[in-house]
């Protein structure tokens, strides 16, 4: 019998709690022995949970219990989130987790703790929810040199962009709806500016180059500026706007990534990512593109990630589960330097000089519309982008890349 | 050092040859010591290729050498394959294969002869070309009850399907173009009458339910019936129409599957799966959809799936790396049992009829045309469809089951 704890009785703690109890059969069955939910670990008590029994407070009980092999990390959070992880890989015991904050910022030391004490540390539900795109990363495109990896990998922000395409409404409006439906936090800046598909972004990065990719130092823009009028042009020209968190290998350990909105083709696949659902691309040199799609969040699909990654370990007991990673840096090439082209909308009375600066580029009128038009540029560096807008001021309303 | 042989140097036989060499450092840093083929095992002689100088004629070099402890078997077919296969596994050598119809016929076999010689039967590549879906099966969706697997898992047939819907052609003109141009077979049966896309879900299925899938007990319908005029009314209804291979898990141990052409809503994920691209859909109780998608066949693709379970048996020598497939019968239920709405298509001068028929039914009559309408039913049984169908008699042109 394998033992588990589950670190936070939270919205993914009792979502692993309920799939182990759910598929117990399956779940044991995919093991080759029971598996079962020993402890919970919370600062709460639940006495009226079904599983309410099973939580406690304190866990030095569960690093002290042999018969403890595999903990859930899924409190979040980079404090004792990471205490407590450290003290069960020093321990022995393999450790899953869906916390992406602190896979970003600890991730190689984690994974390096985890392999001097024959453990594993394991974290598919840290990015894309119950996508499995992890394991296909590490385990089955290991033939591939991984050239690049485009995502959406933020429920909330796709779930607005969504609706503003569907309903011609504005971003506040949309956000405010979310939020009262609950597929938005209260405070949502992590999501609408961008911050969470950045992390996530990151951990893919450092999971192809073998190289810690800092997220900080990855340019990021939200969808707050993203507008109804926006909308109306990218379906003008064929196209929709969605957060895209993407990542190209330019060399040996470098880098060039970036989370910013993007005008994406309605003929790509990444358009038809639609309300909560992510979607991964991935582009090898041997197979090409191939794309992982799903729940990028939500209570049982996170779980489900967090306990087949319990279901792994349990395979692999008292052995590490490789995972090229390391503690060194990977280089991150400078945004400035990313080619793109552009969508930039523009006052309807300053065509003239939009006309001298982006003469070349296509030009789109919709009818009935007087106060806008819009040009969409050839490829150009961000800073050569900049100055011709420059050029313009205060004409261009906004702007947003084309992928 | 790990040392491969490869069975058969054809098209994917030098596609692994070719992966290997050209992406060493990464298969090899992915194994973590050095990776090499020693012997390709060929009838021919390849003295102008690079690699000729490992082609050997007698299987017996391969398995009597103790240096080989991987094998690729890339010949395809179920006679020498199956042999050696056998042989190979019952050296302890691990065997990684493209070759479905050999895994669709005699898989439970070969996995319980791994079993029994520390050893691993591996087959990535036999089920949707270079995208990993066996492995997310049996080592991701492990906390999931699988419900549904439903996909596009032939290349040809939707590259015909795609041309047929973009150009307005008839099926015997892009088959002949596609056959031309090397996407399709000059004996293009196997795929264009559903059977490839049949052992690949009979594959599936049986992994979903631990249990075997006949794959001759499937009922399955190609594509030879679609016409220009279908995809008339399938733009009309905002369709298209896909050759999808679907199983649904109804008990334990039971399954209901079926090939057939379908009419896929253009919002589904499924309808911009176009070319040779194939995508499974897996809806699993916890997880709800996910979805991957590729190339689901060609040379590198194909190749890279198979040097990927490569990769993983060099990581677990000595070791076998578990399958739930038992030799135990799956029960599969009858087609004329399954629910499905159809799309009918009739002639114009026996509409009186038809609303006799299907009164109940959205009829749909496209402007200009006058030899025919459609009708898209409400789902019923087969059983049910084909007695409507019969007291219309020569009125019914073509049917096609909606998604």
């Amino acid at each position: 019998m394998v033992q588990v704890a589950v670190l936070g009785y939270g919205t993914v703690g009792s979502g692993v709690v309920e799939v182990i109890d759910k598929n117990k059969e399956i779940v044991s069955g995919n093991v080759g022995q029971e598996l079962d939910v020993k402890y919970i670990l919370d600062l709460r008590d639940f006495p009226d949970d079904p599983y309410g029994d099973k939580v406690i407070h304190d866990i030095d009980t569960i690093l002290n219990d042999n018969e403890v092999s595999i903990v859930c990390e899924v409190m979040g959070g980079v404090g004792a989130a990471y205490q407590f992880t450290k003290a069960a890989l020093q321990k022995g015991k393999s450790v899953c987790t869906s916390n992406k904050e602190l896979v970003a910022k600890h991730g190689p030391e984690l994974l390096q703790l985890a392999k001097e004490n024959n453990c594993s540390y394991l974290f598919e539900a840290s990015v894309g929810g119950g996508i499995p795109i992890i394991r296909p990363l590490n385990d089955c495109l290991t033939a591939e040199r991984i050239e690049n990896i485009t995502g959406i990998l933020n429920g909330t922000t796709n779930y607005i962009l969504t609706k503003m395409e569907r309903e011609g409404a504005d971003f506040a409006t949309v956000l405010k709806e979310a939020q009262e439906k609950g597929y938005a936090e209260r405070n949502p800046e992590a999501d609408v500016e961008g911050h969470d598909a950045c992390r996530k972004i990151a951990i893919l990065s450092s999971l192809m180059t073998g190289k810690t990719v800092d997220s900080e130092k990855i340019y990021t823009e939200g969808i707050t500026k993203v507008t109804a009028d926006d909308f109306v042009y990218a379906k003008a020209t064929g196209r929709t706007i969605k957060l895209l968190a993407k990542s190209d290998a330019i060399g040996e350990g470098e880098v060039l990534a970036m989370v910013a909105p993007f005008m994406v083709d309605k003929d790509h696949p990444l358009a038809m990512v639609n309300d909560v659902f992510n979607a991964v691309f991935v582009r090898g040199n041997m197979l090409g593109d191939s794309m992982y799609y799903g729940r990028g969040a939500g209570k049982l699909p996170t779980a489900s990630a967090v306990v087949g990654d319990v279901v792994e370990c349990a395979r692999n007991l008292g052995k590490n589960i490789p995972c090229r990673w390391s503690t060194e840096d990977a280089i991150l090439a400078d945004a400035a330097d990313i080619e793109d082209a552009y969508y930039v909308r523009i006052k309807a009375d300053r065509k003239a000089e939009a006309q001298k600066v982006f003469g070349d580029s296509r030009f789109v009128e919709i009818a009935d519309r007087d106060k806008d038009f819009a040009v969409l540029t050839n490829p150009m560096k961000e800073k050569e982008f900049a100055a011709k807008c420059e050029l313009l001021g205060d004409a261009v309303i906004s702007r947003i890349r084309l992928y």
